[in-house]
């Protein structure tokens, strides 16, 4: 127990997180090593912060603090939620912190909530160490460890909202999640009005991956939306995600009533910040464009 | 001249940016360092990045990078220029980068920009190393080097813009310029049209100082309004600006089609993005609120 507690204690132990290649990045100073582990996936690394509280990082990838999770996971989650104009079946893929879970189960439409994260041991390391994973017992949701991509092609028609929350394209097994046969996979699992949101990445510095994931998305789906929120601990604080759905437009079918009598806690989303981050800065709406010629 | 090359060029070094207290920040490998000076208000460092371009930094907090200065100089100038009806005599205060004195003059209403820099050898270091310095032989242009604080005070009604492009309270001389004083005399120098942009530090890290500003220019004007945009190479990417003045909307007294008609290239700002930048997240608006009690 002694040697324990020592191994857990490193006054001058510091984590650097490499924004692009390996010319850039956060540096954050550790208090405390919580939970430590190379997976068959991925190395998952849990640590306490003086200014973060409890970071939970993925192949050296920050996933979650305790101070910003919530601007994530607010952004990804009730975006498409409040579009949805009465979800009630939701799958999840990835997100095995359980942020997004949370969230989803927030709705009180929902009656069942599918979050199918790949590595059972980022499940079991959130149940014991993370606050996100809070709604893990709740009834309403079912924590199902297969691979996202290989799981939703057994669905026909058959959920309201699909939420990728993913890694990295390049750790992990992100990869599988950023692929055209995924997207359309999603897209038929989806009912006739479902609506679907991913994480897809940053267009300051991982431009090309948001530009691929949007094309790729727009390919599949009739209406295909980015729209971005601030995220202080991921790269660039700029973060982009994607809406897609079969004919719901993510400005016009805002109930805007629904969202200013929700009775639940935010801290980032309401319905202005909905609209207003499908605004988009120039550089942002250019990457966007189709190339001429 | 052999030594010179030696000495600016360093295969193996970081520059570090402390974001709170020294428990996190950035790292930016760097390539070669282009300029150093311990002046008499601050240290200035210049140096090329791998993937930043050129980077300026005062006292270790980095100003500029080639690769995101657009977002912040174009947000806190062109919210108050194309909010202000004619905006004839501008004055910067502080930004002796240039990157502001830059913006303000793509608006070809303007007939004189006042840069008044305290530091000299900002100037001079800029005008050798920075791109952002373009503007500083415009004949519009007049760069003074003087404490901002005391030459605001000399100007009873003359400016239509005033711009505050400081650096952080803490750093060189920048706390002069969070005063309750400044802010009054900013008030006095602006005309009875007139309107005013601040930087304001970050909501995530800094939220103490947004606070304070944000207070204190409210108790001087009678239309005070925070802003925000994404600012990558600054701490959190979510920077805080403030907006007052003596009466003109921020919102209501955009005149949209003046935006959508400007000839010169922006790559930030956009007529909804100035909209969509007065729409707060939850917890940025819980901030600003007095306290109960």
């Amino acid at each position: 127990m002694a040697e324990e507690r020592e191994l857990a204690h490193f006054p001058h132990l510091w984590y650097q997180e490499f924004y692009t290649g390996n010319n850039m990045g956060l540096f954050i100073k550790v208090k405390r090593i919580v939970y430590t582990k190379q997976t068959k996936y991925q190395r998952i690394d849990i640590f306490d912060t003086y200014d973060l509280g409890r970071v939970f990082a993925l192949d050296g990838i920050t996933m979650t603090t305790d101070l910003d999770e919530f601007m994530y996971h607010e952004m990804l989650v009730h975006v498409p939620m409040f579009l949805h104009p009465n979800p009630r079946k939701v799958l999840i893929i990835g997100g095995g912190d359980g942020g997004s879970l949370r969230e989803v189960l927030k709705h009180e439409s929902v009656e069942k909530a599918i979050l199918c994260e790949i590595d059972p041991d980022v499940i079991e390391a959130a149940r014991k160490y993370l606050k996100t994973s809070v709604e893990f017992d709740n009834p309403k949701a079912e924590i199902i460890n297969e691979n996202g991509a290989e799981f939703v092609r057994k669905f026909k028609g058959e959920f309201d909202v699909i939420i990728i929350d993913s890694t990295d394209p390049t750790a992990g097994e992100g990869g599988h999640l950023f692929t055209k046969d995924f997207y359309k996979a999603c897209h038929d699992a989806l009912k006739e009005n479902g609506v679907l949101s991913a994480e897809t990445e940053s267009p300051v510095y991982d431009y090309g991956w948001v530009r691929m994931a949007y094309n790729r998305i727009k390919s599949v789906f009739p209406v295909t939306r980015i729209y971005l929120g601030f995220m202080s601990t991921y790269p660039s604080g700029c973060w982009s995600y994607t809406f897609a759905s079969k004919g719901i437009d993510p400005i016009e079918d805002l109930d805007e009533e629904r969202v200013s009598s929700f009775q639940k806690p935010l801290r980032y989303y309401n319905a202005e910040i909905h609209k207003a981050a499908f605004v988009l800065p120039n550089f942002v709406r250019e990457l966007l464009e189709p190339k001429k010629g």
